[in-house]
């Protein structure tokens, strides 16, 4: 777990260049979007909604559907059989569990480790008390700067990865951050997981949509990082999720074993729209959730002991009226805090959270969805921020203007992780001392030499008079976020990559490409 | 400190009148708006950012603060000459504290108490575990709802009474919603005060601009309740701002003394913006915070022993490149955590927070900001929430629509506060058991037992899929909030008031009126 050597850059990661260059290159990078942070290690402390009695009950009754109702492995017999040698009672396609068989084998999974970027200053922690924020994952629909709603191309998805690249609070540039469709669906993943290494050094993610995808993800990273880093080192995060209620399928477990044997991490995560997907309540929905994570993630380690998973949740609700998914609504948010507990009692990195929302454009209501469920993740102590930056109506929409304001948020979260300096220079008591009653602190000593990073700085937030909005086109806050996301493209300095590295992937994405027939659906 | 009595419905506050209609008026409130909430019993526990190591050194700084550098007091001759007899070292309007004198005054300070409406269903707990949330107070102008800015008439402040009144998750209906400037300065609070008993039945605020305005304000609140019961009561919450850095000035001593003389409670706060008026950070910001609230509280109590008086906090920052005041940002969020674990420590309530923002409209800037400090407020444990609904532009503007949108959000922190159920039903079993694997949880017989309360039902969020909304006008939030506020104020219906004491208010502000000329500065 070397992470104190990759946050000082230490190791060399992309073959083919030395680290004197990649450090200098992060120090400048994000063009005109200011400096990049790294990723969040919490000063401060977690929130928790739940008492010991609380986290008990729930524990318990997730052994109790693990034993008696079980969870079904949709899988060929591979999955199944290795529950029964296992030991578990395996009936048809479902697996119960003898108490503390899931627990025992997650013993072997990492608490903490080092997901690794090409770029080894990028690389960043997941686990203890690192949060690391990633953009938006899995939309099929844009809404682009001119205001238009329509299907993402791969030019959309460059874009998102460019700007997930420039964001100084985002330190991953995720995984699908919108879905290509102008590309076959047996192919895009090879063009997405190019667009990762090529147009950003932060760390990425695989493809989870076929077992074969997966192995494609884990070759072409093996091109990037030397396979036998790959084999011994975490360098891609993979969204697994559960068919919730208590169903693994086919498609997930053949991801999942394939990252497993790679030794990549599985973000295991039951997809929750309580009311459809879990009971309409908190506790019954965390219940759930941990006998979920628990069949999924012991799985992992069925299939490689030690390989690197996190206890993930995505939580929102539905409306009762109409059936429709609703977000950063209280309920969703206790589901949160109360899964952040339960997995750092199993000792897993958690995922959750993000910058959620229904809205269909960046107004009010996604901004108070986004930051109810923002706000939550960060005090709930999340270690892995999916959805972090673009989330809109749902997840069908990536949309520039809303990364661009949710950037900004993640910014501010990420201040508000240092928590209260109180060095003698925090505690300001000269400052205090020579203002005295009757003035003001603007001129003061201690100002003048705090003053550059005393506060956080919104780059589209105004907080100018009434009357220079006015003089400046009463603009609201999407169109300054518009104006800024198309001076970052502008501005966007592509990160060096290796030729032979660049020559090599193509190479391999080509010889895929021409192997097979090009498919739709 | 009956407040279960008060919760209940009982004794009999409004001379004139039972309780069997107010419990019949209180059950049926708020026309289209839904049934009224009471004030919120925190069932989750508070976030705090500072160990005890951090509380001591903030402590022991604000006592430094007190005894070197002190406190001015801009008063008559009369509040130097109490300090001087309690002990205080007094240099012309400078006072210096010895070490504990504020500690040992505030001793006969109560750490909760009922703050009481004219119906005694609308009575709140002030302190403990409660927290009450009030609208917006002090904009000069509005946001009306054909979308102009403009100067604040007493119509407006009679709208966002009836819109306090109305809101669910509204307890008291606050002070000066907005400053009806079409009413002469000097008279105006007569206005307001009587808005806010023939409107609303729920606690409000009195006046605090000039002594003879407290005067009246509580002159007022005999003719509803009763001289012998204001004196031995809590019937207004008055706010008494220090001018910091560290000082008080007359008219706001003026208006504390008449309060606490009375008995009313006076919320002590002081009013920052960060690196104009308190250190750029948030340790010092905090101790002076915690300086001039042991003052000016302290000075309440040697008014009168036992006066409730709350530990207040405005919490905002100035932007370091043009000095326009910020909101929402990282580091208020850190002093009101702060501040509201000092507060506790000294025994008293706490007030801080709202929906502040700096945006000019309800874009998602607004929105970001206010929930941020929304969040941090309820986390906070904060007790008495000014500010939580219509603020806009810095403070200087009511809008209608932010109300809407924010009295929406605070219907969310309300369900957040209830915490996570545990019970049986809480629990789920039962529809875990009967949903099982790869099925759904709508129509089980737990999901429809408990789908009407089991999540926040939001009247403006917009939740369909983007080709209904898009039939339904492509609206923004806040298009939605200016039709659900025309909705409430169309289907208004005032709380019954006993003629009697209507005809006695009158008469009085009609005989103050004539009493003086009127005055526009």
């Amino acid at each position: 777990m070397d992470d104190n050597a990759a946050q000082s850059g230490g190791g060399r990661r992309t073959r083919g260049e030395g680290r004197g260059a990649a450090a200098r290159r992060a120090s400048r990078s994000g063009g005109g979007a200011g400096p990049s942070m790294p990723y969040i290690r919490r000063k401060i402390g977690v929130y928790e909604v739940l008492d010991e009695e609380g986290l008990s009950i729930i524990e318990r009754n997730a052994d109790t559907v693990l034993e008696e109702v079980g969870i079904e492995f949709r899988d060929d017999a591979e999955a199944l059989d290795m529950w029964k040698q296992a030991g578990a009672d395996v009936k048809g396609q479902r697996v119960h569990f003898p108490k503390g068989l899931c627990r025992e084998l997650l013993k072997t999974a990492p608490s903490e480790f080092t997901w690794h970027a090409r770029n080894p200053e990028r690389s960043v922690h997941i686990g203890g008390n690192a949060t690391v924020f990633a953009p938006v994952y899995g939309p099929p629909f844009v809404r682009d700067l001119d205001g238009t709603r329509r299907y993402a191309t791969i030019e959309d998805f460059r874009n998102f990865v460019k700007l997930a690249y420039m964001a100084p609070s985002i330190h991953s540039s995720g995984g699908t951050v919108c879905e290509p469709v102008d590309i076959p669906v047996n192919k895009r993943h090879l063009d997405m997981v190019y667009s990762h290494i090529k147009y950003s050094d932060k760390p990425f993610m695989g493809s989870v949509t076929a077992p074969e995808r997966a192995e494609d993800s884990v070759a072409m990273a093996k091109l990037v990082f030397g396979e036998e880093f790959v084999e011994n080192n975490c360098v891609m995060l993979n969204l697994i999720n559960a068919n919730s209620p208590m169903v693994f399928d086919e498609t997930m477990l053949g991801a999942a074993k394939v990252y497993a044997r790679h030794n990549q991490a599985s973000v295991l995560s039951p997809f929750i729209l309580s009311g459809a997907m879990s009971p309409v309540t908190v506790a019954g929905t965390l219940t759930q959730i941990l006998a979920e994570v628990l069949a999924g993630a012991a799985f992992t380690q069925l299939v490689r002991p030690g390989a690197p998973v996190l206890f993930g949740t995505f939580a929102a609700s539905i409306s009762m009226q109409s059936g429709a998914p609703t977000f950063g609504t209280p309920e969703p948010s206790l589901v949160s805090y109360g899964a952040a507990q339960l997995a750092r009692r199993l000792g897993l990195p958690f995922r959750t959270g993000g910058s959620l929302c229904a809205s269909k454009i960046p107004d009010a209501q996604a901004a108070h969805e986004s930051a109810n469920t923002l706000n939550t993740t960060l005090l709930a102590g999340t270690n892995f921020v999916l959805h972090a930056a673009g989330w809109l109506e749902g997840g069908l929409v990536s949309s520039y203007e809303k990364f661009m304001i949710d950037q900004d948020q993640l910014g501010m979260m990420q201040k508000m992780a240092m928590g209260v300096d109180l060095t003698e220079d925090g505690q300001a008591m000269d400052a205090i001392r020579e203002v005295g009653p009757g003035s003001h602190y603007l001129g003061c000593a201690h100002t003048q030499a705090n003053f550059q990073t005393a506060f956080y700085r919104s780059a589209l937030a105004d907080n100018n008079s009434f009357e220079q909005w006015e003089i400046e086109g009463s603009k609201r806050i999407e169109e300054r976020a518009n104006a800024l996301c198309r001076n970052w493209l502008d501005n966007y300095e592509a990160p060096p990559l290796d030729p032979t590295i660049d020559e090599a992937l193509l190479a391999f994405i080509a010889q895929r490409k021409d192997s097979m027939p090009d498919a739709f659906t």
